[in-house]
């Protein structure tokens, strides 16, 4: 009798689950490689997820270089599994693309992929890397993001999944490089709320955070043992601060007093090919923002 | 309560699924187009569903050049709704890729989509066209899948699938090309019993045989318009005959007196580059050949 | 002896031909669909071709994806016929290449084919698409340009086809994009005398202004049957207006009085790849232009 | 006056020649450099061109490779001027395609180049080399023009050339290779009549001819200087012989009395991916074989 | 003084090597693996290498996907060293290109590193897989080597590397596969002298020979520790035996006593598309073969 | 016994050389042209080599379009050998790699060159074109040595050559281009010293600068024909001045008085994608700057 009330509550809630998702709001965070989206957007993930909308991340390659030791099936194994637990951890699902890492190119067949991946997820929002970037991965994930917009409407193209009816919200996340022009953040998300839990979700990816990293930055031997040092190492080195102009626009979306005191944020830049938010759209898509 | 007994039933019914798992043949049959396996391979899938074995049905392009008046997108809409509907009638799975018709090329990133077919399937058999082919779109398909091949078990290669433990038996199927090498029947099986569900089956993808293939044969005049004609223009013109070299293997299979009383059969060659069956696992893998 | 009459008017017209030839400016439009050189150029062209120039419009995909319910070659012969007809109106040649919408990519065969486009035509003046855009095939279509510029001139490359002895003016057409950098007004082109013409030669792109494109806005219904509503549906929707610096161009080249009357005008970036035209020589290249 | 009734005459060529059309045989030769066409099929061309009907070769390289001292552009345009010589001289058309000399691939791009070339020249025959052969442009011309068999005629493919209304007759010209399977004669004939033109217009390939394929062979020093000689010179190397089973095929088309006598022949085998033509239409689509 | 004398020493050796060169037999094996070349002519390389004449092994794929737990760069590395130690074993020289394992494609890059290395090895002799074979890397290796043919004496391509004066001798090493054709021995070498130090030399490959073979095989745990039973190991699996027609192969070259008596050989088969060598230069190039 | 002494010399000269090497600076300088580097880093190179540090020219193209009248493998030999000479005369290793003029595409396997050559080198600074430029060869050769940027420090790629410890700083030259950014001289070096020497290197480029730029430019009959006056040609085309932009940096650099009086020089810009240097850092890259 148990099971069956289970399965009752089960069902019960499969049926109350579709006529949510009506108002979810569906993202998906595409980034180059398994431990991108989550530092990028990881922060804005946990907010979404925890106000009961649909966020997805997906990793364009497989990142079976991204380690000093490891590499190819092996490391990409391991990688795959380390993204399905920070997912859990974001409350996000994760998925991983077989794409050698380093090597990705912004060919048709990877287009048509990233095509599928935001129709199939419904998606009101598409987040990814800019194009200018110091990683060619990186580059090419947004010329392939950006490839797919538009496209995602046109029902010849990949026709065996149905179009979405209007272009999403295209998104580039931060970064530091000026040219051709510098990131300018559109949208800036307090995360001070979910600090903790973002890290603790990346510390997932350990072959990255722990090992490949440090290694890059000569600084291996700095890597704690104990699992509450190592999440300050990432805190440390991750979590970033607010710079003046991020300051400036969450002044603007927080209102003066709670955006001059926000600690940590995430931002965004509206991507030209996609759908232009009006403020109104930007408020609905970013419900954890809090009009002044 | 009716509905929890329903639910309580279909969850009983998976579990057995699950368990009768264990000893199903599993055969992935992957043609060019989306009617390719129906012809060479449907009698024979329809005798393993039947049995309670697992076939699946691939087509390597979406079949969007295959009609005199429509094309793109609009064709292989129509021509995946017509797959799916012969699916149901084969009792099979039917998957159809995103490739264009007509322009099928052999490269890396659809052997990598063959190889997780194949070993999401995990597949026992695999059967498709020979590598010499009136059809470049065949040529190609046979050619990948050779490329498969041995790969289905290297575990670094699309790592995120787990491999296969062995090699599946490939196998191809029955053409009239003599060179470099004419077909050669190792194993030919008797289709007579399910010979009008086979053609019942075909007649779902109604594009092609009632409107593209007539065409190209200069018959679209000839063409019925009823049901029960349509199916016997189909059976006439490709529920083929038995050969003298088929009838020999079919002798082999299923003795003399059965053997040479067989009015239809499909026949299927092995290739080199899979394992290789002894008689005995052929008689496994093809639980409906009677031994004589 | 009215048919050897009418031949040798024919004759002595041919003649005649070839010799106005020689002052002749010959212009290259080379847009990634075929409608798209029409809105972006078509006034202009219209203008050139009265004053007795040779304008060519080019499409550099077959547009047999930009449909809702047709596609493939079914919808690229329809485009194509419309691209004829377009064309007559217009008063231009009009070729359509073998690429498919949707998956244009710059590779060194289209680029060749561009090259070899260029040449032929013996090009003064080539003009395209700005290389950021909210369609791949626009941006991948301005990229083949950029790359075919200069290496028009050089005798090695495609190297059955003549070279030309200068390097032509490449511009790029007006978009509403601003990064990395907004579109600078180089040229602005009056076409209030012409914009009956335009809008009725645009109308030939029936698939697209009358079906496609109010389908991808969400207002088929609202698209008027009768031809003279059409004409003013697509006047409405894709005229055009005149935004201030497209004004300040205006008056640059047209003096005050006229410059700043001006209702419709289609403008032009000039393109650092290609001959840098002083400003006399764009008064010959472009004799609609009225010196203040 | 004289001149209208030149201009008379030729329209009533043109008109006459419209009408001789109808019922010219076709053929359509594809050879991997500028002179492979001329050796494998040369005399029959003459022969067909000779009695009316329609001839072209095509060179899907453009032999910039092929010379010890010149080559790129400058060796193209050279060997462009020798086929447009020897096309005059063979009595047919003479076209040469854009793609480097020994770096021939078979891909879509130069495939749908050749189903256009075919479908333009309504081709009844398409000739081409052997998939196995020594050098690798000759291979993949062989498996572009497979590539080409049967596409010609699927009107979605290369939409804006209409589509032949059947398969031509697909042959492979004469090779020594044995493996995977030696050259079979199906057609042979007999070209003691024009092997003078024959060999004269291969000698328009001077660079071949006269420098390139001496100099592999270690022989530049005894190409003669005399124009007479030279003839000679080719005459010898590449003038031929008639096999044992050349002559059995030339005895079954010519006769025993005929077939036996003939010293110099051209032999083709028919390719099973095009029409499959009987004796009947063989006689039709080469009208110089003499029934016996 | 004494470094004076070593110095002197190591120059008139080199001298004395150039002047040796003359004579030398140069040898380049192209096999797909880092172990392919090892079997499949390791002895017959002893052989040469003994007698003073140049061998080289090349592994077209650097090997990086070949081990059931490692993987990428890290596995490509540990082959790269295995290789180096089985080249100072076998005595020869060794290289590994830097291509994915078990993702090789026959592009125009490859081929030209493959002419590269024949060219600059100076090859009398190249050895290769068949192009029919279990494994697409294998196949893929065949046809490159078949299309750097003929290429390696033309000197338009890799312009930088002078071509070779003739073509080389091409040769295929055996396999057991049937179609399009068998294997033929045209060429059998006994390695009864040396099959020990073949063996020593294979188990170079460490991560091959006792760990990846074996998991495939499913007797990873019958791989033996200690060094002796290590090289049985091998020589049980891959030493071989002698069978008919290489027998037969091996009387021609040997005599009726010595070659019907031979436990363990290499065999080869003469490629068509490479020079075709009578049996004097057969002796010449295969010094180790003793006339009857 | 003398030339026992040289070889004595010439081995101490190499431990020498090996010792100096800790703290030579190590520069490469990658363009897509032979004469490329020439023009836009030369007189620095030779500044860097007089000091003794070790420069690398590359040529990503062998050149071999770059003629109005040679082409091919006969044009990429002349100017392998012009290269050579450039090298010697600059003081520095000149390398030409094999890709066609002209036909440059970004692939990974270009890529993967670059990869290897940078970390060969030991690269500290790597010096190419800017990605926005005329030729699309310079373009691309610069997205190639960006996409290089980062990767020579991650082992699993191109893994046979080991990883450099940090990324390089990476420069590109000056040009004029305006769009999506000019220029921006973070770097001047005064070349007055060398610009002599700088000349008449470039003028070992005899094919470019003597006859195929001239020809470009319509001058073919201006050049010279004694070296003297050939190489005022140089000079007075492509010495360069200094503008008042590329003045600033060199004040910045050369103090007040020394900056403002530099008559050549040669500028270049940080690329973000690399190592960020401060000043101190670029002091030591460049140590012919004086500090003020």
């Amino acid at each position: 009798m148990k099971k069956l009330l289970i399965l009752l509550s089960l069902v019960c809630g499969m049926i109350f689950m579709i006529n949510a998702q009506q108002d979810k709001i569906r993202v998906i965070v595409i980034g180059a490689h398994p431990d991108d989206c989550d530092g990028d957007a990881g922060g804005t993930a946990i907010l979404w997820a925890k106000m009961g909308h649909a966020v997805k991340f997906v990793s364009v390659t497989n990142g079976d270089a991204g380690h000093q030791e490891m590499g190819g099936g092996a490391l990409a194994k391991r990688r795959m599994a380390e993204a399905m637990e920070a997912g859990r951890r974001f409350g996000v699902e994760y998925e991983v693309l077989d794409n050698h890492d380093g090597e990705l190119v912004p060919d048709l067949k990877v287009r048509k992929e990233i095509i599928k991946l935001i129709r199939e997820w419904k998606a009101d929002v598409v987040i990814t890397h800019r194009p200018n970037d110091y990683h060619p991965d990186h580059r090419y994930t947004a010329m392939l993001v950006q490839d797919a917009a538009y496209m995602v409407i046109v029902p010849n193209i990949v026709p065996e999944t149905p179009p979405l009816s209007t272009n999403p919200v295209f998104l580039y996340t931060q970064d530091n490089f000026q040219k051709p022009n510098p990131f300018h953040p559109d949208i800036a998300v307090a995360i001070d709320d979910v600090i903790d839990q973002k890290i603790y979700a990346m510390a997932a990816h350990e072959s990255q955070f722990f090992e490949w990293l440090p290694w890059t930055a000569g600084i291996l031997d700095k890597v704690p043992k104990d699992d509450k040092s190592r999440l300050d190492f990432i805190a440390q080195r991750y979590r970033g601060g607010v710079s003046d102009n991020i300051k400036e626009t969450l002044v603007k979306w927080y209102g003066d007093k709670k955006g001059s005191q926000v600690k940590y944020a995430e931002a965004f830049e509206i991507c030209e090919f996609g759908r232009r938010p009006d403020e109104k759209e930007i408020l609905r898509l970013f419900p954890m923002l809090e009009v002044k």
